[in-house]
């Protein structure tokens, strides 16, 4: 994958302009707009309609943007320059009908779609876990089934919540559905605590996922399981969906269905960067509630979170 | 309008179990099933998908009950106990669909109508502003037109917003076209802050009210406003929805869609005494949201209103 | 009353020491130690064993000490220095069991009475209202009966409370039936909310209390406040007792029996004021509760409540 | 042991009543007066008078119930339906005098000895670790001396305390003591920061401890923890002791003594689901002091605790 | 004063994109890059190394802009449109040395001179009180000296701290003796607290200001308080300068310096609103510190003060 | 080394006087003014104008001190009774210029040495990490060049910021420049997170730093990471300088530049145990901002830190 540009245009530069000063996009790079087409395109989606506990992820984006100041130039833990290597920009927010989730997915499919024309591929910041779904929709119409490689504490693969097929809870119950997912190579990371019934595991199972929890991550390790989720995944294709409760309460207090017994933010980012030279073709970070993230915890795991992915994504090599 | 029992049964006696102890209801009284009927059943409408902003109030409910254990027997601020010339109880909380606005509002509206059948008027907690239309729908069908003394920040007397016809900015046009209004004795109280435009005003005055600024409130204190709102209502039945946020956000940081320069509690409180002999048939108070509660502040804001509110509606006089 | 010394030591000087530096004594005064007498002492009482719902106040003391830090040495609005004219010292915290009320209570009167041999005046810092029953025992011994002015949402007369005779809700009536108080000159400013019975109030009456509730400052405002006191007071001995939730929760959420409807800071400090030439003989602010008090807005109001007590017991004067 | 009915009751069903709807009771289950008896009671002590430092435990019950809502019917770690095999009930909370420890330790265990009559088991949410001791004597009026697993920063086996015998810090003491601890059985889990003396631990160990300290757990991790304390157990019947505060402060922030250095909540977890076919006779969960608890991390930790505690002591076995 | 435009351009239009989505400028107006000029430009000056107490001003702009989402086109209080009367623009933030306060200030200063080639007037954001002083030499550059009206807790009017001329204590003295302000003109509003000594009265006196205190508020009200404004201010041209701590800290608690006593934001708003027919030249809103912004109530006042700013400074009449 | 006294004077007496009462010294030891002079003296800089990004670390020691309340006097952890077996003290707070870096660096440096008269050796409580370079200036005039463990998520090797060479992110370039650090002995700890570039990590090897990322600690764990420390310093005099950012942001959110993937803090306590036999002849615990520091979660962790450190410096032996 050819950056788009010789020289990608990278954030402001933090010795003339102090951290915390400017418009906060991501990383204070440049907007989509700004540069025409990118590489990667970082997109909010600030949608939360979805959720069926503690609602606020709408205003997910806006934080973790805000928790994304900090963030520097060089990467040592996977020794690449993820702003110089490719090109990122930020594509502001895809506007979602908050009072109608059809409509909403509707909209995050084509803008996704559209932004597809200027970007070649997108990490989106949510919003709820409903987001997945349109988003895997448009990944896969340029690439075929995906391995979806889901950090989670929850499943996301029950049928319907209160009759609505398309809530947080469901995203890849559809996904699996619809073909969007390679059942081979697809896997959840984290997951833990209770669940409705023993039908949830043989369910989730046939609609193609395998698991490492939480727990065998206590007991093995991280290396552990970026080997599994390494031989699960193969070299297929491969999305990257990071539900930040997969974290402890203690690392993303800020998240609408906190579970106990979650992974270490340190966890999490040493398993993506197992993961680095995989063929990532999109990605999401979701459930950040904001009104509930003191200190901005969650929001600095999400944010590392997400630079982490974007330097997972660029090509590495002698040129890089 | 008679006690369901000539001796009703109270809150729990804070003298046996400690105002910290014990599962609670509001201002701990007993469960509508316990006492079987009530004059007045204080219902949780645990309901935000109406909202345009921070969402958050389907916590509302359990949070006003939570701060209502201080809540003590005699009010010496109307001379009444409102808990003794009446049987009030908690009918606990409505359950609406969370995903579909409109499968929300008809079970909303149905529950409130099978709660008529044991309780005489009811007095809800939000959950979002969307909650007054079937509110209304339910108490119109027994008292015909109602006044609607409406203490908000806002009009919310929009019209749609991303096509969707009932929202937390809309009931009151809702409830308006299908005539549920007395549209000569209604009123806004503590209307403030930045409009979308001038026939948002216009609008309002044709759909049935007038309005008693929080700047008049400035200007001319709280017993003026008590005779503007007396003077319009008149003798007809009265309805009265409280939006939190007809509060200062000094006093009710925990809504949804602050607005400076508002009323004090004080102010809310007085006002709502000063239309204690008024045939008050429901009411609700709404859009407290607890993940933006400091130390309760809002929730004690609400729970002092909603036992100001079934004081004004307790029975008065020598045998009360 | 003369000041200790023709030249009091004041507080640490901010143009050498910045506010936010050093240990934290009440507005960075010497410690009683230091100075040998005063004529006031500052005294922290941490013992909140005595509070009927939201415990807390034994971090009272240390939290309005912090926010103490930026008092000033001029007080314009009753032009005094309240640190120049007379010697005031921080004489740092009553020990009191916190496993046992009346040993508590004994070792704070005992305290206070160990304290008056080197400071005129004690103003206390609580701990919750238990700790006015000692310290009105202590400053009776000197003064006899005192004229109390009890600034509170509450009554504080109650009788016992789970058995217990001494406890924050019942300081009043244990002073009272004592022969502590002065039954033709004490009242109550800012009561307000619910109460157990009718009897309440007329067992305070009958213990000595005339009442200025907070919706008379709201009808009436604080000019006829301070005149209905000082009628009342006339030239008795006072000692003020100043439970920081006569505030509104917005302007004192960090407290432990919240109350709507309250006074405003600007209200408090200006009753205060009008009773600047009165003859004060000893003061107390409680119930500030830390863990509840987001960016010190209550301990803000506490000290400065503290602040205006100190100028009004200040002498004036030519001299002053 | 048997269900105390062959379908037990469970909890609300969060596909007809949403988990932010409705009274709060332990997992939405339902009262003990509802279904009568119970293989476990859920029962709340909201007593703190006990404490040394932050108090505030006496809100934890209200605080657990609240963060249970999101439990659900199966616990894949232990495979098993807690509410499934069993009937769980809640209780509703133990009425203690906030003011004389003495008397609340009395009612305390008075009220654990009636509701055994109606529940086999029990399994209390504090509340400050006093409470642990009235327990301890009801539960061995039944079972005789038990082994004691002990999780807790602290050893809780002081001696006296401003000359209480009863507080938070000596329950374990007293009931060595009293002959309610089985010597050879009992074990603290998680002990660390700093200790008055040497001699703490000489007599701690006197009283019938064994320790597997924090730092243990650092080096050693917890599946050797489970291996000691299962040797140390053996087969007698086991009160399991949690204080919430063995969890490090990021993961318990809110408590009243808090010390770094403690475990995470996925190695409690883990440690008691090692403990699942022991014979547990009782338990309880303390310390929690909301006002301490940003976004409900504490809680969220405590109810998982109490929920994986319940797996543990359901039935196992093909029936189950 | 003309707009720049017959048709300005407006905020992002809330009915297509939600107010909680896309990136936060003030009022989701466009940036000043887009519209290339403006009547007014709001501008971030995230400064805040001038501080004595609490810093954290320098996240200030950031915040405002993230609390003024809600803000709406038609302002019914002044019966205007703000961004429709005129064009306004978000000019960003100016960068500014947070090492070196001199260096900082001839920044701020130069960044204020260049936004005047592109923007007739400047509304600025602070950052901390020391900001007001670069922006007044810009502003007189084309004004001459101007009336300063100056909300705020304290005089600011001091002369040096550590040495140091130029502090957030200091602007308007520096200020005054530069000739920057007409001293027969120029005003406080909102003083109250403790001062160092009574020549910090005389001082300021003589360096040009009068002095509404939050006293005479409480006493005479804000009508009256409008109209002593008007008397000093009489033609001249007028710069507010706005320190968000001239609110009570119940209305402002995220700022540096908070005293007690203050006004409430309806007082402020209705001040602002009664000087809407003078000439403001510039006004500046400053102190918001957000870390200690529980739920936005700094921010939200600020935001809405900017508004009502707006509209003050907008062309009224027919084609207005 | 020998204690000052053969029988140190320790800590307020936790069983007189209750851990939350009295003024706030370190551990509640005495003031150093108190007993003369000192093996170790705890002093407080309260400086943080040389911060990039969340200013606020000047409340820092106010913050760390009252998180101390609850230490006790023996550590079991390194078998040592730190205020017994060498006498410490609590040196208050250095006072330093706020508006000049370079006058408050060389201040900060006059006041240790002067400390030095009186205790033998310091540790510090910053203030933000600008501190150690004059800290380590004075230690090294009397020890020489020193190897220094730096406890980091940032390597605070840059050179300038804004020009400015004396920053938090610059003391240990300049120290190394000033050949105050030993370079052949001199390590950082945890470090984590994007840089600038490449070249950061080359110029810091450059100028003495060996590494131990917080990567290899989750892969190699703190035994290797300790030998690894105690392999480079071999047996230099050493001073560790530990900013508590080295923690990840759930064990320390009350931090200025907060970076996932951190230490906790039972990592962090082990590791200086590690060190208990090594030389340490200063330290300083940095970067505590307690505006962001809920429940006092960093506090705690700085507290126990500075603890587990003076229990280090402790003499060892039959006679300690």
């Amino acid at each position: 994958m050819q950056p788009a540009d010789p020289s990608p245009r990278g954030p402001v530069d933090a010795s003339v302009v102090p951290r915390f000063a400017g418009i906060a996009t991501f990383a204070r790079l440049p907007m989509l707009d700004d540069v025409e087409r990118a590489d990667i395109a970082v997109v909010g989606v600030p949608f939360d309609s979805g959720v069926s506990y503690r609602p606020g992820a709408r205003f997910g984006p806006a934080h973790v943007r805000e928790a994304s100041r900090l963030l520097r130039p060089y990467n040592p833990a996977q020794d690449v320059f993820p702003f110089g290597a490719q090109q990122v920009a930020d594509a502001g927010d895809i506007a979602a009908n908050p009072f109608d989730i059809d409509a909403a997915v509707a909209e995050i499919a084509a803008a996704a779609r559209t932004l597809g024309e200027r970007a070649s591929r997108l990490v989106a910041i949510g919003g709820d876990h409903t987001i997945a779904l349109p988003l895997l929709r448009a990944v896969t119409e340029r690439h075929g089934p995906v391995a979806v490689i889901h950090f989670d504490a929850h499943l996301d693969t029950w049928d319907t919540y209160f009759g609505a097929p398309t809530t947080h809870g469901t995203p890849f119950r559809r996904a699996s559905e619809e073909g969007l997912i390679d059942l081979t190579a697809s896997m959840h990371i984290g997951i833990r605590g209770p669940l409705y019934d023993k039908s949830d595991l043989s369910d989730d199972e046939r609609l193609g996922f395998a698991i490492v929890t939480a727990d065998e991550i206590e007991r093995d390790g991280v290396t552990r399981a970026i080997e599994r989720i390494r031989a699960r995944v193969g070299g297929a294709p491969l999305y990257l969906s990071i539900d930040i409760d997969v974290l402890d309460p203690a690392h993303a207090p800020g998240t609408g269905t906190p579970e106990a017994g979650g992974l270490t933010s340190r966890e999490l980012l040493t398993i993506i960067r197992g993961l680095r030279d995989l063929p990532i073709v999109g990605a999401d970070v979701v459930e950040v509630a904001p009104a509930y993230d003191h200190a901005q915890i969650t929001a600095v795991a999400a944010s590392h979170t997400v630079y982490e992915l974007l330097s997972a994504m660029a090509p590495k090599g002698p040129e890089a």
